[in-house]
Protein backbone atom coordinates (compact mmCIF):
# COMPACT_ATOMS: atom_id res chain seq x y z
CA UNK A 1 0.00 0.00 0.00
CA UNK A 2 1.59 3.16 -1.09
CA UNK A 3 1.03 6.66 -0.44
CA UNK A 4 0.72 8.85 -3.07
CA UNK A 5 1.54 12.47 -3.10
CA UNK A 6 5.56 12.40 -2.82
CA UNK A 7 6.17 9.16 -2.69
CA UNK A 8 4.72 7.73 -6.00
CA UNK A 9 4.42 10.99 -7.71
CA UNK A 10 6.55 13.87 -7.25
CA UNK A 11 4.33 16.88 -5.62
CA UNK A 12 7.61 19.10 -6.76
CA UNK A 13 7.06 18.27 -10.62
CA UNK A 14 5.13 21.62 -10.39
CA UNK A 15 7.89 24.14 -10.10
CA UNK A 16 8.67 23.87 -13.54
CA UNK A 17 5.48 25.49 -14.31
CA UNK A 18 5.40 27.75 -11.58
CA UNK A 19 9.09 28.89 -12.96
CA UNK A 20 7.04 29.36 -16.23
CA UNK A 21 4.39 31.57 -14.78
CA UNK A 22 6.48 33.41 -12.35
CA UNK A 23 10.71 32.91 -13.72
CA UNK A 24 13.20 32.10 -10.61
CA UNK A 25 10.28 31.87 -7.96
CA UNK A 26 8.94 28.33 -8.98
CA UNK A 27 10.96 26.57 -6.34
CA UNK A 28 10.21 28.55 -3.84
CA UNK A 29 6.26 28.84 -4.23
CA UNK A 30 6.43 24.66 -4.75
CA UNK A 31 7.98 24.32 -1.63
CA UNK A 32 5.48 26.77 0.18
CA UNK A 33 2.44 25.59 -1.70
CA UNK A 34 3.19 21.89 -0.37
CA UNK A 35 4.21 23.05 3.12
CA UNK A 36 0.93 24.06 3.61
CA UNK A 37 -0.94 21.73 1.77
CA UNK A 38 0.12 19.81 4.16
CA UNK A 39 -0.38 22.50 7.37
CA UNK A 40 -3.98 22.44 6.20
CA UNK A 41 -4.66 19.14 6.41
CA UNK A 42 -3.56 18.95 10.07
CA UNK A 43 -5.19 22.04 10.96
CA UNK A 44 -8.47 21.50 9.29
CA UNK A 45 -8.74 17.81 11.02
CA UNK A 46 -7.80 18.89 14.39
CA UNK A 47 -10.49 21.71 13.68
CA UNK A 48 -12.85 19.30 12.09
CA UNK A 49 -13.67 21.49 9.60
CA UNK A 50 -12.57 18.99 6.50
CA UNK A 51 -12.91 19.85 3.22
CA UNK A 52 -11.56 17.90 0.16
CA UNK A 53 -7.98 17.76 -0.88
CA UNK A 54 -8.87 19.57 -4.06
CA UNK A 55 -9.81 22.44 -1.74
CA UNK A 56 -7.02 22.48 0.42
CA UNK A 57 -4.94 22.14 -2.64
CA UNK A 58 -6.22 25.42 -4.24
CA UNK A 59 -6.71 27.25 -0.69
CA UNK A 60 -2.74 26.34 -0.18
CA UNK A 61 -1.91 27.63 -3.74
CA UNK A 62 -3.53 31.04 -3.02
CA UNK A 63 -1.69 31.51 0.59
CA UNK A 64 1.45 30.84 -0.88
CA UNK A 65 1.12 33.43 -3.78
CA UNK A 66 0.26 35.80 -1.61
CA UNK A 67 3.22 35.42 0.84
CA UNK A 68 5.21 35.37 -1.98
CA UNK A 69 3.99 38.31 -4.12
CA UNK A 70 3.21 36.54 -7.54
CA UNK A 71 -0.31 37.64 -8.26
CA UNK A 72 -2.23 35.04 -9.38
CA UNK A 73 -5.65 35.38 -11.87
CA UNK A 74 -8.16 32.34 -12.22
CA UNK A 75 -6.15 30.82 -15.61
CA UNK A 76 -3.04 30.61 -13.44
CA UNK A 77 -4.28 28.89 -10.85
CA UNK A 78 -6.52 26.68 -13.08
CA UNK A 79 -3.27 25.73 -14.85
CA UNK A 80 -1.78 25.13 -11.80
CA UNK A 81 -4.96 22.81 -10.43
CA UNK A 82 -4.82 21.01 -13.44
CA UNK A 83 -1.17 20.27 -13.48
CA UNK A 84 -1.97 18.50 -10.13
CA UNK A 85 -3.72 16.18 -11.75
CA UNK A 86 -0.56 15.34 -13.90
CA UNK A 87 2.47 15.20 -11.73
CA UNK A 88 5.59 13.04 -12.75
CA UNK A 89 6.29 9.49 -11.01
CA UNK A 90 9.59 9.71 -9.70
CA UNK A 91 11.76 7.41 -12.10
CA UNK A 92 12.17 4.28 -10.36
CA UNK A 93 8.03 3.84 -10.20
CA UNK A 94 7.16 1.79 -12.95
CA UNK A 95 9.55 -0.72 -12.34
CA UNK A 96 9.44 -1.54 -8.69
CA UNK A 97 5.59 -1.65 -9.29
CA UNK A 98 5.88 -4.34 -12.02
CA UNK A 99 8.05 -5.97 -10.32
CA UNK A 100 5.69 -6.72 -7.22
CA UNK A 101 2.96 -7.40 -8.78
CA UNK A 102 4.81 -9.79 -10.91
CA UNK A 103 5.89 -11.43 -7.23
CA UNK A 104 1.53 -11.64 -7.15
CA UNK A 105 1.37 -8.99 -4.62
CA UNK A 106 -1.80 -7.05 -4.89
CA UNK A 107 -0.95 -2.86 -5.06
CA UNK A 108 -3.00 -0.17 -3.21
CA UNK A 109 -2.81 3.32 -2.71
CA UNK A 110 -3.94 4.97 0.18
CA UNK A 111 -3.87 9.06 -0.02
CA UNK A 112 -5.27 11.70 1.23
CA UNK A 113 -6.24 12.99 -2.38
CA UNK A 114 -9.60 13.13 -3.14
CA UNK A 115 -11.19 10.73 -6.04
CA UNK A 116 -11.51 13.52 -8.65
CA UNK A 117 -8.12 13.89 -8.11
CA UNK A 118 -6.63 10.58 -7.63
CA UNK A 119 -8.55 9.29 -10.49
CA UNK A 120 -6.73 10.94 -13.21
CA UNK A 121 -3.44 11.25 -11.70
CA UNK A 122 -3.06 7.73 -11.35
CA UNK A 123 -4.44 7.75 -14.88
CA UNK A 124 -2.06 10.09 -16.69
CA UNK A 125 0.74 8.14 -15.18
CA UNK A 126 0.06 5.17 -16.57
CA UNK A 127 -0.45 3.14 -13.28
CA UNK A 128 -4.33 1.79 -13.59
CA UNK A 129 -3.10 -1.76 -14.77
CA UNK A 130 -0.77 -1.57 -12.09
CA UNK A 131 -2.63 -0.59 -9.45
CA UNK A 132 -5.96 -2.00 -8.51
CA UNK A 133 -7.09 0.02 -5.37
CA UNK A 134 -7.04 3.01 -4.93
CA UNK A 135 -8.49 4.83 -1.56
CA UNK A 136 -8.95 8.13 -0.63
CA UNK A 137 -9.31 9.37 3.23
CA UNK A 138 -12.73 11.47 1.36
CA UNK A 139 -14.68 8.42 3.26
CA UNK A 140 -13.58 9.28 6.51
CA UNK A 141 -13.64 13.22 6.46
CA UNK A 142 -9.77 13.32 8.22
CA UNK A 143 -6.66 13.39 7.02
CA UNK A 144 -3.32 11.33 7.30
CA UNK A 145 -1.86 10.43 10.33
CA UNK A 146 -5.10 10.19 11.79
CA UNK A 147 -5.65 6.21 12.76
CA UNK A 148 -9.17 6.02 11.21
CA UNK A 149 -7.28 6.29 7.35
CA UNK A 150 -5.18 3.74 8.15
CA UNK A 151 -8.14 2.16 9.27
CA UNK A 152 -9.93 2.21 6.41
CA UNK A 153 -7.02 0.67 4.37
CA UNK A 154 -7.42 -2.29 6.54
CA UNK A 155 -11.26 -2.60 6.47
CA UNK A 156 -11.11 -2.15 2.36
CA UNK A 157 -8.26 -4.39 2.13
CA UNK A 158 -10.17 -6.94 4.91
CA UNK A 159 -6.40 -8.84 5.81
CA UNK A 160 -4.90 -8.49 8.87
CA UNK A 161 -2.98 -5.29 9.64
CA UNK A 162 0.48 -6.16 9.83
CA UNK A 163 0.39 -7.96 6.74
CA UNK A 164 0.12 -4.63 4.72
CA UNK A 165 3.10 -3.31 4.01
CA UNK A 166 2.71 0.85 4.03
CA UNK A 167 5.34 2.66 1.38
CA UNK A 168 5.74 6.09 1.94
CA UNK A 169 7.78 8.94 1.71
CA UNK A 170 6.61 11.13 4.34
CA UNK A 171 8.54 10.16 7.67
CA UNK A 172 5.16 10.92 9.69
CA UNK A 173 2.55 9.38 7.70
CA UNK A 174 4.89 6.58 7.97
CA UNK A 175 4.92 6.58 11.80
CA UNK A 176 1.08 6.90 11.71
CA UNK A 177 1.07 3.99 10.17
CA UNK A 178 3.33 2.10 12.08
CA UNK A 179 1.38 3.37 15.05
CA UNK A 180 -1.71 1.97 13.67
CA UNK A 181 -0.38 -1.31 13.28
CA UNK A 182 0.97 -1.40 9.46
CA UNK A 183 4.38 -2.91 8.70
CA UNK A 184 5.97 -0.13 7.75
CA UNK A 185 8.70 0.96 4.71
CA UNK A 186 9.87 5.17 4.59
CA UNK A 187 11.61 6.23 1.48
CA UNK A 188 14.36 8.70 2.85
CA UNK A 189 15.09 10.45 -0.44
CA UNK A 190 16.75 13.28 0.92
CA UNK A 191 18.82 11.89 3.90
CA UNK A 192 16.30 13.29 6.45
CA UNK A 193 16.69 12.10 10.13
CA UNK A 194 13.52 9.87 11.64
CA UNK A 195 9.86 12.10 12.99
CA UNK A 196 10.43 12.08 17.07
CA UNK A 197 6.61 10.80 17.05
CA UNK A 198 7.03 7.70 19.24
CA UNK A 199 6.78 5.06 16.59
CA UNK A 200 9.33 4.34 14.27
CA UNK A 201 9.17 2.65 10.16
CA UNK A 202 9.95 -0.79 10.29
CA UNK A 203 12.53 0.01 7.39
CA UNK A 204 14.27 2.88 6.03
CA UNK A 205 15.09 2.76 2.58
CA UNK A 206 16.53 4.96 -0.30
CA UNK A 207 13.97 4.43 -3.10
CA UNK A 208 11.26 2.07 -4.44
CA UNK A 209 14.01 0.05 -6.17
CA UNK A 210 14.85 -1.48 -2.75
CA UNK A 211 11.02 -2.77 -2.29
CA UNK A 212 10.95 -6.00 -4.24
CA UNK A 213 14.12 -7.75 -2.54
CA UNK A 214 12.73 -6.32 0.99
CA UNK A 215 8.59 -7.58 0.71
CA UNK A 216 9.25 -10.83 0.87
CA UNK A 217 11.72 -11.16 4.12
CA UNK A 218 9.92 -11.17 7.13
CA UNK A 219 9.84 -8.47 9.64
CA UNK A 220 13.08 -9.91 12.19
CA UNK B 1 -6.96 35.26 26.85
CA UNK B 2 -3.55 35.31 24.88
CA UNK B 3 -1.68 32.63 23.25
CA UNK B 4 2.24 32.62 24.66
CA UNK B 5 4.57 30.88 22.17
CA UNK B 6 4.99 33.43 19.67
CA UNK B 7 2.72 35.86 20.63
CA UNK B 8 3.63 37.05 24.45
CA UNK B 9 6.93 35.47 24.24
CA UNK B 10 9.59 35.27 21.17
CA UNK B 11 10.53 31.94 20.49
CA UNK B 12 13.35 33.08 18.40
CA UNK B 13 14.91 34.53 21.35
CA UNK B 14 16.34 30.94 21.69
CA UNK B 15 18.50 31.89 18.74
CA UNK B 16 21.07 33.80 20.47
CA UNK B 17 22.23 30.94 22.44
CA UNK B 18 22.23 28.27 19.44
CA UNK B 19 23.91 30.85 17.76
CA UNK B 20 26.71 30.71 21.13
CA UNK B 21 26.70 26.93 20.51
CA UNK B 22 26.91 26.73 16.76
CA UNK B 23 28.42 29.83 15.46
CA UNK B 24 26.17 30.37 12.33
CA UNK B 25 23.28 28.08 12.53
CA UNK B 26 21.58 30.44 15.28
CA UNK B 27 18.51 31.08 13.05
CA UNK B 28 18.50 28.18 11.10
CA UNK B 29 18.18 25.80 13.86
CA UNK B 30 15.96 28.00 15.78
CA UNK B 31 13.37 28.41 13.07
CA UNK B 32 13.66 24.74 12.04
CA UNK B 33 13.03 23.47 15.98
CA UNK B 34 10.46 25.50 16.12
CA UNK B 35 8.51 24.18 12.65
CA UNK B 36 8.71 20.83 13.77
CA UNK B 37 7.96 21.41 17.29
CA UNK B 38 4.40 22.90 16.04
CA UNK B 39 4.12 20.06 12.99
CA UNK B 40 5.11 17.64 15.94
CA UNK B 41 1.87 18.91 18.11
CA UNK B 42 -0.47 18.26 15.35
CA UNK B 43 0.76 14.78 14.24
CA UNK B 44 0.35 13.80 17.13
CA UNK B 45 -2.85 15.09 18.11
CA UNK B 46 -4.35 13.40 14.98
CA UNK B 47 -2.42 10.11 15.61
CA UNK B 48 -3.26 10.03 19.57
CA UNK B 49 -0.21 9.67 20.77
CA UNK B 50 -0.16 13.08 23.26
CA UNK B 51 3.28 13.33 24.65
CA UNK B 52 3.55 16.68 26.61
CA UNK B 53 5.20 19.87 24.83
CA UNK B 54 8.31 19.64 27.37
CA UNK B 55 8.92 16.19 25.29
CA UNK B 56 8.14 17.51 22.13
CA UNK B 57 10.15 20.54 22.76
CA UNK B 58 12.66 17.99 23.15
CA UNK B 59 12.23 16.10 20.32
CA UNK B 60 11.94 18.92 17.89
CA UNK B 61 15.21 20.00 19.07
CA UNK B 62 16.94 16.68 18.61
CA UNK B 63 15.31 16.24 15.09
CA UNK B 64 16.42 19.81 13.97
CA UNK B 65 20.07 19.10 15.25
CA UNK B 66 20.18 16.05 13.28
CA UNK B 67 18.66 17.16 10.51
CA UNK B 68 21.53 20.47 10.29
CA UNK B 69 23.89 17.92 11.34
CA UNK B 70 24.69 20.24 14.53
CA UNK B 71 26.10 17.46 17.57
CA UNK B 72 24.05 18.14 20.47
CA UNK B 73 25.24 16.36 23.85
CA UNK B 74 23.36 16.47 26.86
CA UNK B 75 24.75 19.62 28.32
CA UNK B 76 23.99 21.60 24.97
CA UNK B 77 20.39 20.15 25.06
CA UNK B 78 19.65 20.64 28.47
CA UNK B 79 20.87 24.79 28.43
CA UNK B 80 18.76 24.90 25.29
CA UNK B 81 15.72 23.33 26.70
CA UNK B 82 16.17 25.69 30.04
CA UNK B 83 16.58 28.76 27.58
CA UNK B 84 12.77 27.81 26.60
CA UNK B 85 11.91 28.28 30.27
CA UNK B 86 13.24 32.19 29.71
CA UNK B 87 11.65 33.27 26.42
CA UNK B 88 12.02 37.14 26.23
CA UNK B 89 8.41 38.94 25.80
CA UNK B 90 7.74 41.11 22.64
CA UNK B 91 8.79 44.83 23.80
CA UNK B 92 5.21 46.04 23.99
CA UNK B 93 4.08 42.83 25.97
CA UNK B 94 4.50 44.35 29.69
CA UNK B 95 2.44 48.20 28.64
CA UNK B 96 0.02 46.45 26.42
CA UNK B 97 -1.15 43.78 29.19
CA UNK B 98 -0.77 46.42 32.31
CA UNK B 99 -3.21 48.96 30.09
CA UNK B 100 -5.52 45.87 29.69
CA UNK B 101 -5.37 45.21 33.58
CA UNK B 102 -6.11 48.73 33.89
CA UNK B 103 -9.20 48.94 32.52
CA UNK B 104 -10.50 45.83 35.21
CA UNK B 105 -10.34 43.04 32.06
CA UNK B 106 -9.26 39.54 33.45
CA UNK B 107 -6.33 38.59 32.22
CA UNK B 108 -5.40 34.84 31.01
CA UNK B 109 -3.14 32.80 29.16
CA UNK B 110 -4.41 29.63 27.28
CA UNK B 111 -1.28 27.69 25.70
CA UNK B 112 0.07 24.28 24.34
CA UNK B 113 3.07 24.43 26.88
CA UNK B 114 3.30 22.05 30.25
CA UNK B 115 2.17 23.22 33.36
CA UNK B 116 5.81 23.00 34.18
CA UNK B 117 6.81 24.84 31.17
CA UNK B 118 4.37 27.59 31.83
CA UNK B 119 4.96 28.42 35.27
CA UNK B 120 8.37 29.19 35.18
CA UNK B 121 8.22 31.47 31.69
CA UNK B 122 5.60 33.59 33.51
CA UNK B 123 7.60 34.32 36.81
CA UNK B 124 10.76 34.72 34.85
CA UNK B 125 8.87 37.13 32.84
CA UNK B 126 7.37 39.25 35.43
CA UNK B 127 4.17 38.66 34.53
CA UNK B 128 2.46 36.61 37.38
CA UNK B 129 1.48 39.88 38.78
CA UNK B 130 -0.74 40.68 34.80
CA UNK B 131 -1.93 37.45 34.02
CA UNK B 132 -4.12 35.73 36.44
CA UNK B 133 -4.82 32.34 35.04
CA UNK B 134 -2.82 30.53 33.38
CA UNK B 135 -4.03 27.05 31.35
CA UNK B 136 -2.92 24.13 29.62
CA UNK B 137 -4.10 22.08 27.01
CA UNK B 138 -2.15 19.07 28.89
CA UNK B 139 -5.87 18.61 30.85
CA UNK B 140 -7.02 18.03 27.45
CA UNK B 141 -4.13 15.59 26.12
CA UNK B 142 -4.51 17.12 22.71
CA UNK B 143 -3.06 20.43 20.97
CA UNK B 144 -4.34 23.46 19.22
CA UNK B 145 -6.27 24.02 17.03
CA UNK B 146 -8.05 21.19 18.20
CA UNK B 147 -11.99 22.41 19.51
CA UNK B 148 -11.57 20.76 22.79
CA UNK B 149 -8.87 23.00 23.95
CA UNK B 150 -10.59 26.17 23.65
CA UNK B 151 -13.66 24.79 24.85
CA UNK B 152 -11.51 23.98 28.31
CA UNK B 153 -10.53 28.03 28.55
CA UNK B 154 -14.17 28.79 28.20
CA UNK B 155 -15.48 26.23 30.66
CA UNK B 156 -12.39 27.84 33.54
CA UNK B 157 -13.56 31.29 32.45
CA UNK B 158 -17.52 30.31 33.54
CA UNK B 159 -17.90 33.08 30.85
CA UNK B 160 -19.93 32.93 27.00
CA UNK B 161 -17.67 31.86 24.53
CA UNK B 162 -18.10 35.72 22.11
CA UNK B 163 -16.68 37.79 25.88
CA UNK B 164 -13.84 35.77 25.43
CA UNK B 165 -10.83 37.74 23.53
CA UNK B 166 -8.63 35.42 22.28
CA UNK B 167 -5.19 37.08 20.85
CA UNK B 168 -2.55 34.92 19.12
CA UNK B 169 0.08 36.09 16.87
CA UNK B 170 -0.10 32.08 15.25
CA UNK B 171 -2.92 32.58 12.38
CA UNK B 172 -4.46 29.18 12.36
CA UNK B 173 -4.70 29.11 16.44
CA UNK B 174 -6.54 32.70 15.72
CA UNK B 175 -8.58 30.19 13.03
CA UNK B 176 -9.18 28.07 15.84
CA UNK B 177 -10.40 30.37 18.04
CA UNK B 178 -12.67 32.09 15.71
CA UNK B 179 -14.13 28.57 14.66
CA UNK B 180 -14.37 27.59 18.06
CA UNK B 181 -16.67 30.69 19.13
CA UNK B 182 -14.32 33.21 20.17
CA UNK B 183 -13.88 36.74 19.41
CA UNK B 184 -9.99 36.74 17.64
CA UNK B 185 -7.38 39.04 17.68
CA UNK B 186 -4.27 37.97 14.80
CA UNK B 187 -1.45 40.10 15.52
CA UNK B 188 0.53 39.51 12.55
CA UNK B 189 4.00 40.90 13.25
CA UNK B 190 5.47 39.70 9.81
CA UNK B 191 3.09 40.85 7.16
CA UNK B 192 1.41 37.52 6.54
CA UNK B 193 -1.40 36.64 4.65
CA UNK B 194 -4.62 34.79 6.49
CA UNK B 195 -4.40 31.19 6.43
CA UNK B 196 -7.23 29.32 4.33
CA UNK B 197 -8.96 27.57 7.38
CA UNK B 198 -12.53 28.43 6.73
CA UNK B 199 -12.86 30.65 9.75
CA UNK B 200 -10.36 33.73 9.86
CA UNK B 201 -10.12 36.19 12.74
CA UNK B 202 -12.34 38.93 13.58
CA UNK B 203 -9.21 41.51 14.08
CA UNK B 204 -5.84 41.98 12.32
CA UNK B 205 -3.62 43.99 14.34
CA UNK B 206 0.18 44.60 14.23
CA UNK B 207 1.19 44.37 17.65
CA UNK B 208 -0.34 44.21 21.05
CA UNK B 209 -0.41 48.07 21.77
CA UNK B 210 -3.07 48.32 19.36
CA UNK B 211 -5.25 45.81 21.81
CA UNK B 212 -6.87 48.08 24.79
CA UNK B 213 -8.40 50.72 22.39
CA UNK B 214 -9.74 48.18 20.17
CA UNK B 215 -10.86 45.75 23.03
CA UNK B 216 -13.40 48.14 24.24
CA UNK B 217 -15.25 48.41 20.66
CA UNK B 218 -18.45 45.62 20.46
CA UNK B 219 -17.47 43.37 17.09
CA UNK B 220 -19.28 45.24 14.38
Amino acid sequence: MFDAYGTLFDVHSVAALCDQLWPGKGAALSQLWRAKQLEYTWQRSLMRRYEDFARITEGSLRYACAALGLPVDEERRRSLTRAYLKLTIFPEVRDALAALRDSRLKLAILSNGSPAMLRPLVANAGLRGLIGIVISVDQRKIYKPAPAVYRLAAQRLRVPKPTIGFVSSNCWDACGAKSFGFRTFWINRTGAPVDELGATPDHVIGSLTELPALIRRPLS
